[in-house]
């Protein structure tokens, strides 16, 4: 018999039982301020292919206060060009297999975090989510996903713990999700995950978006049938004020459109007559006194207004903290005895 | 009541106990060999606009000696754009709002140090010392000032302990400071705050510069102020050998003259007359067997022949071992109950 | 009278009782998992100005594990230009000299950890491996060589390591270093430190090239010395299928030619006639069933077939991972009382 190797890369491979130990291990470490050193003599890599401050300090300070050491490293693409495919002669810039690498993490790491962005280019390659894949692929330690192509698993146990927080049992709550105009167009991983893990808890989730800015079908497909298995509900709006009617949490975020998935340019134009898509205190107004929620960093005056930021029921900065604490929770999942 | 956040930004802003605490616990701390663990499970980030090598190591360093963690993040202008200004419509290069940011730090971490030289344009922005202004506009922890636009309050205070070690108490003691030839325009944050807190501790402080090159007006007002409430002397002279004269520390250092600030070019052709500015073993000649500071890094023989640098009388290497023991101070008077 | 620092630049430097106890205790460190706190508080520098993952992962995972802090700082030439020269007036791109980084570097750390790879234009230059000698030169603590540019003493101890694992003692067993083709001209410094390292120890050791890519005269001479001190064998073969016949052990390896040295892309052209020299299953089946090994990175399909990579006989990943117990031993001998 093999034991498949234990990671954490998407909340849809974790069952109920486990989403549900973590958050209630991330409130209880909040609350208690106790941190069992769980971790001590081990050690744990966290690979960016994309940079990040928020995350990896986060994941820092995590590690340490259970008694372990990270070592970020930063391995811009251009750096350290990695090969993927198998059986490739590697002839061309990349310098090693990812194979390699993960193998050779895997004899000083107790645990490995990646992040790695969509190379935006191509939608049927980015939707294999090739980078993370292959790390859990080869490696014989776990796997932390800190955002991937499609998925952004610690994001989403920190909002649930926020949504836990402020609203109480999820069951029934009515969240809604509301696209957002930004410059550019964004990965859908934090959307994605957070629409597959509110839906897995039995609340009432609206995906707002204009025309054209659905998410993938196959994520609608998971949404709707965790909906269903777990008792919620799930639907999609096409207009922002909809969306918000009576929402007790407004989870804000831009994402760019699958029809244009690697035409910036032309998606950009074709974006503009969505610039209203900004949450104002009006919008605001239509909610149920809900909280606004964002994974920040957030562009002030383009995805919200500078008053629904920083008013007293924005808890941005609560789920910037509960990073922190959930992936305490999930290192202890993955790593203690 | 309101409790005002205390950080270390600039020595101007501690009382003379607070001074005279912190040089005291370093030499303690140097002489016993003894770390207290205070920052047991505390993390310090360290933010870097401009790269370091010293400052970085002697952070990390000092942090782990105490027990806690230090995250150094490199947050170049071109990897971490942010806005400073508030309620702008943020659809430019900026993707995060300082306020956030700082906001978000302060939820992992006890305290953050904060490196940002000054942008080099425009003087009225820069006297105003915006970044770390910023930071502490919204900071919930206490802000480590790495040097700024303006101060550089850990090496004037490493500085202190240096004159001490040396020259023993400082009242009255003779420290010139010496305007040195450089081939750039340096900001000046090392020799304000050298300027400002020796002028504390009642010496007789003269400060040596070509005309044109004084430093800034407020700046020279504070000096003044500080030497005739704490009961010391200062002078400028624009005459190096008579600024050398009986000094008993002299302290070289280069920086740009306000009246070409952001005009790189032409300030450059302004200092070419004054490139025998240069600390020679016969200036050396002129002091009262003086000791020979600078903060590093240096150029040898344009700031100082290669004689001077490493002849006995030389104690930079003791100024930069006493970043560390400083730090250590600073660390400790604001983080320990 | 005067005690020489110890350093860690190069296994001929060392005696082969050191090398020997060394080895030894890295197998001991492996065997228990019983780390000695002997670094608890003190911090090791580790000064990259070219990049790292293995070696950064090994050498941080080693000190933390040892109770100690590691400080990786990537000094590229770029952002930190040093100078090595004696007596220059610095006023060019260099703002630093290497005596003042390494002086003040031993203020802060127990110990300095180096990789610099050579410049790679003129061998004349190269060949006095310039900066971890300046470094040497200058530091009041241990200097430990990570890959200079003639020697990597880390990968050679943890390759040593590796041999004694799989082949048991070395005396008298047959390994050849196989030169590979390779698109790029790569560095000598492991092929330098594994033959210098293993004809210590009475190997039968055989170098297999192709005409014009042997190592430097000097490098040479001292393997047949070291061969004739030890009681070993050395040869040199310019045939890769007679260099691999017998082997117990099989290294492959690509390196520049000397010939070429500073001249790329002639040095490309003068080597596309050896493409063929790459480590297949069938050169495998000559050996005397021997290992196959490789420091990594490795191109795959390029230096070896994937077969050959992948098969049971290869044991890249232990040499990868004995880089961790090695370095631990290395450490503790340098650094324990």
């Amino acid at each position: 018999m093999t034991i498949q190797q234990r990671h954490f890369v998407n909340t849809q491979d974790e069952s109920f039982e486990t989403l549900s130990r973590i958050l209630e291990r991330a409130a209880i470490l909040k609350k208690t301020r106790q941190d069992p050193q769980a971790l001590k003599g081990k050690s744990v890599a966290l690979i960016f292919f994309n940079p990040s401050l928020r995350t990896r300090s986060s994941m820092q300070v995590a590690v340490y206060a259970l008694g372990g050491l990270a070592v970020p490293m930063e391995a811009g693409k251009d750096t350290w060009p990695m090969e993927w495919a198998d059986g490739v002669v590697m002839d061309q810039a990349a310098v090693e297999h990812i194979k390699d690498a993960t193998k050779v993490l895997s004899r000083y790491f107790q645990a490995v975090g990646v992040r790695s962005f969509p190379d935006g280019r191509d939608w049927n390659e980015d939707r294999l989510d090739p980078v993370i894949q292959a790390f859990t692929r080869y490696s014989d330690v776990p796997i932390i996903n800190l955002e991937s192509a499609l998925y952004h698993p610690c994001q989403a146990m920190a909002d649930l713990q926020t949504l836990l927080e402020k609203l109480g049992p999820l069951k029934e709550k009515k969240v809604t999700l509301t696209w957002a105009y930004h410059p550019k167009a964004l990965p859908m991983a934090v959307p994605n995950s957070f629409a597959l893990a509110t839906s897995r808890f039995a609340m009432d989730l609206t995906i707002a978006c204009p025309p054209g800015f659905d998410l993938a079908p196959e994520i609608l497909d998971q949404i709707r049938a965790n909906a269903r298995e777990g008792g919620g509900r799930f639907r999609v709006v096409h207009d922002m004020a909809e969306g918000a009617e009576d929402a007790e949490a407004l989870y804000a975020k831009s994402w760019g459109s699958l029809a244009f998935y690697g035409r910036q340019a032309e998606g950009q134009a074709a974006k503009e007559k969505f610039k209203a898509w900004r949450v104002t205190p009006d919008l605001m107004r239509r909610t149920a006194k809900g909280i606004f929620m964002h994974c920040l960093p957030i562009r002030r005056n383009v995805i919200a207004d500078d008053e629904v930021v920083d008013s007293p029921a924005s808890v941005i900065y609560d789920q910037a903290e509960n990073r922190l604490w959930a992936q305490k929770a999930i290192l202890l999942d993955l790593l203690s005895a």
